[in-house]
């Protein structure tokens, strides 16, 4: 292993045009070999979708420092996958995505193009993590959370993740975290969901807003305690979602003779 | 509740037009009402995406039968959320989701819109189930699988399912099912997933295509297991997808001091 260089994937959700991602590719080691492949266009909420009956296009542009940078024309998934399929000369260490604008904390892992891309990696077995910002403006202030994230690649270059599990990190906003705590995430949901409007030809129309409320605002172990904190939440995910215990319990309900 | 009948939601991500969908409809009690609000477009593969910053709209087309039918122009998921939000007169008593053209066994919860529909449906802790055919066509034959169907729509009437758990439902195609099964979802990743092709200007594109892998060909407790043995598999799917005794083991190595 030691005369290869570590090849570091990295992608997004917000697209090639995205600050949060030149801030991530900033903080790779030195001597690490990094491939960015990010979507064209922004994909927040896209989840673990993928392109499914149309083409998706490569394009490489101009290099970013020693970063070797392309676009695919479709979801954060099909930037892993097809990164792994077409673009990359060998299998990569770690898949990376992030820094994500906005939150990705408690439930919203279900939404998240981010985690998406993150979980592909760990789908096939590489050790994957995302990284967001609580922050969603394009002109966010990425830098105190750098060194945390240059510390945890450092972690995950020298022991892989375990099979199965990636990592869902959170950063706080507008201030220089207290440090990092590994914990669960918060349940809640989103309420107050969307805004009507009436067209001018009197017709209605819906637009996605709401708030999240946690559910557990008297827990201490969740990513939601720790944020509000100041801390770093990192949260172990797996991508098998089978709930394991529950398989005996409801198998008398469910299973025929 | 004697006095109230039950409500039932459904949606897919095959869209308004696909068979599977009102071969679901007619799985359905008769003491039920029934709101069907699917997609107005196709949206295989969508997972839990969500559509954010564009505007959805909502068409109520011709009653099914006693089932009356919503078309909302986004996800499944975005279906599901309009739907509680906006045309629902109670809070339902399930979701589902389906049947699928196509098998969301094994890995492939994590892409399918099918089951992403089902878990925003468990997020606002309604008891949710997801049905697939593991079949693609659209002229596919549901019928055997029906009555199976019907039975598991009526013990999930009956009592709920557990906070935080759905449903992932797949049914062998081509045959009368030996059964039911409640079981774990075969860990595997799909392979050789894009074709290359030359555009007439010279230029590559690339298409999804592939094939699912079964990392676990001698495992007797998975989902993959009993379908290849003509038995519908049940999956209880988690929606926090913490891996909670990771959580303890990797502590040490991220948490700071």
């Amino acid at each position: 292993m030691t005369d290869i260089r570590p090849l570091i994937l990295i992608t997004n959700d917000d697209s090639i045009h995205a600050p949060g991602l030149l801030r991530l590719v900033d903080c790779m080691p030195q001597d690490a070999d990094v491939i960015v492949v990010a979507p064209a266009e922004p994909h927040s909420g896209q989840s673990s979708a993928i392109t499914v009956g149309a083409p998706l296009r490569i394009r490489q542009l101009d290099d970013y420092g020693t970063a070797r940078m392309f676009t695919v024309s479709g979801t954060p998934v099909d930037c892993v996958k097809l990164a792994l399929s077409a673009i990359v000369p060998r299998r990569p260490d770690l898949v990376l995505a992030g820094i994500n604008h906005g939150s990705n904390s408690g439930c919203n892992v279900v939404y998240s193009g981010t985690m998406g891309a993150v979980m592909e990696g760990c789908v096939v077995g590489i050790t994957s993590c995302g990284f967001s910002l609580l922050h969603h403006s394009m002109k966010a202030d990425f830098s105190m959370g750098m060194p945390f994230i240059k510390e945890i690649v450092a972690e995950l270059l020298r022991r892989p993740l375990p099979d199965g599990i990636c990592l869902n990190v959170n950063i706080p906003a507008r201030v220089v975290p207290e440090g990092v705590r590994v914990c669960r995430a918060a349940r809640g949901r989103w309420t107050d969901e969307y805004e009507r409007y009436t067209d001018p030809l009197g017709n209605p129309f819906y637009w996605l807003t709401g708030r999240f409320v946690n559910a557990e605002p008297d827990a201490t172990d969740t990513d939601e305690y720790w944020l509000s904190r100041n801390y770093i939440s990192a949260v172990p995910v797996a991508v098998d979602m089978t709930a394991r215990d529950e398989v005996e319990f409801l198998a008398p309900r469910f299973d025929t003779k």
